[in-house]
């Protein structure tokens, strides 16, 4: 948030609140619950999308919608929580076309059906910008809900992964890098068309193995940094879970394809620590939904986030994709 | 919405959309819900408000901030349901200082606080403008969820009441009337501190006397014609719910009283029928929570929303405050 800094201003309206008693998620997760009282709680989260900001070029307005439905739903994934419903409040500029507004509901429409949910409704308001803010809604057991901060040392981090694709493909929207387009078009494609891992958070939260787990939709470092510190704890990273098509358009490119996949965003993968011996209930779980699981290494007792590349050690940085926002 | 309208834009993302089976609330009232399942829904409702078109002048963001609140809750209330949660979703310039971000925080603690419920986080995000998406969580039975279909020719027509304030105040904010200081102050008031009416729909659902209820934040005369289209009939009003303020207001600036409580807006009363038995019930259950009912007339078989006033009758027309809105 420009000057102040998201985190920053998050931690002002913390204290300024009263926390609800017995919250079956605690702040700074990703999402937040009431519970039902009988074991369960229900689910949400909320992330607003402003067109100007959010959005690259080339992406229709079914698809913006649909990647609304996709960011909101994904939270709830990596939780192990079914969406049942997304809502959506609009903020629509005035001189905005009928076309526009149908092509969004059908992006919501898709995206809430491809995920097994269905789109509620929502509002529209005047605004002098395209702004969409998605709900989404799901009811889970509370004893089921993978939190970001159950890690301990010795556990297994592993993600759904693969990473780098759409760091690549902000290179090529936001930064004038060229690709052939048998490369461009599915590394594009992973911007304008992602996925919700929502059976795959499913089976990995019936398996009860996993012990943390986040969604990485601030890129696989913001999303390690964030998990390390709400379990209080650090990573030792012996692997990178870099995608095929990022190492090729690295090697074209002679870009970083490791920094590729450290520092993108927007790739709706589960980052997870298992507890060691449920690795085979996990990765068991993982492949019921045709995932594999990917190792990525184990959760350290010191903080300190380190990736270990041929005997050598490197800090990984507490940074995304500085796209679109920074040029605000 | 400017050229298409909000009833048009909403039409047309119903029509691109797969309604969820078995929803509790149907599309067109004033929340959405989901089933639990066992009897209870979980009831949500979101609204945005867009600093620019909606707050107008001398408001304070920590009131700005706690009437997002209200604006939420009070759709809630309008169906019996306790409010329990609320989120914010920001909107934020980035050159907005930290100190308005603290006092909205403190606008929605105390928002929910004082409806009952807490504020459960939200999150932030860079816009050009300030947005507060606003949402509420509750859960209820699904029995006793007061929709606004179910009123019957015959049922009695009544209120929380009174209107006319916001109207009034309206007229000294943006129209460059003037009130003597102990006028416009609670007039304006009226604006910047309004309260939902939660204890008030809590007991109304809890008396089982009413068959049909939305909430009046598009005005008096916006309320009863949404709810008579819901519940697919008319009102013959032989009663307008004005306040005593916007009377003595009206008296002073040559205005009419009736037309102060009928097209305004932001007013968040319920407006609701009685089964005709059950008139003594409701009444009892709201004089429980210190609030009067107010009876204005009943439910017809024909259509029309008809007031009749010392012998005449004329129509109700569908139009609220056309403020700030019909400006941008």
């Amino acid at each position: 948030m420009g000057e102040i800094g998201e985190r920053a201003l998050i931690e002002l309206m913390l204290a300024n609140i009263t926390p609800m008693p017995g919250m079956p998620v605690p702040f700074w997760d990703d999402v937040t619950a009431i519970s039902l009282g009988d074991g369960r709680a229900a689910v949400i989260n909320t992330d607003m999308l402003v067109w100007e900001t959010d959005v690259p070029r080339g992406m229709t307005a079914l698809q913006v919608a649909r990647k609304a439905v996709v960011m909101n739903f994904s939270d709830l994934a990596a939780k192990g929580v079914q969406p049942r419903a997304f809502l959506a409040s609009l903020g629509l500029p005035r001189t905005l076309g009928a076309t526009v507004v149908e092509q969004m509901a059908r992006g919501f429409e898709a995206g809430a059906r491809e995920h097994g949910a269905y789109v509620l409704g929502g509002d529209t308001n005047e605004a002098s910008e395209i702004i969409i803010n998605g709900i989404a809604l799901g009811v889970a057991d509370e004893e089921r809900l993978m939190k970001r901060s159950g890690a301990r040392p010795g556990d297994i981090l592993a993600t759904t992964g693969p990473f780098g694709d759409t760091a690549a493909a902000f290179k090529i929207l936001l930064e004038g890098y060229g690709a052939p387009e048998a490369l461009q078009g599915p590394l594009l494609e992973s911007v304008y068309h992602p996925r919700a891992r929502i059976e795959e958070g499913l089976a990995l939260a019936a398996s009860g193995a996993v012990s943390a787990s986040i969604d990485s939709s601030d890129g696989l470092a913001m999303s390690l940094h964030d998990l390390s510190r709400s379990s209080g704890l650090g990573f030792r990273l012996t692997r990178l879970p870099t995608s095929p098509l990022a190492e090729a358009f690295a090697e074209l490119s002679r870009l970083s394809p490791g920094d590729l996949a450290l520092y993108g965003g927007e790739e709706y993968e589960l980052v997870f620590t298992v507890k060691p011996d449920k690795l085979d209930a996990a990765r068991e779980a993982l492949r019921s939904t045709g995932c594999s699981l990917i190792e990525l290494g184990e959760a350290t007792q010191s903080r300190g986030l380190v990736l270990v590349e041929d005997g050598d050690e490197r800090q990984i940085e507490r940074r995304g994709w500085e796209h679109f926002r920074s040029e605000g």
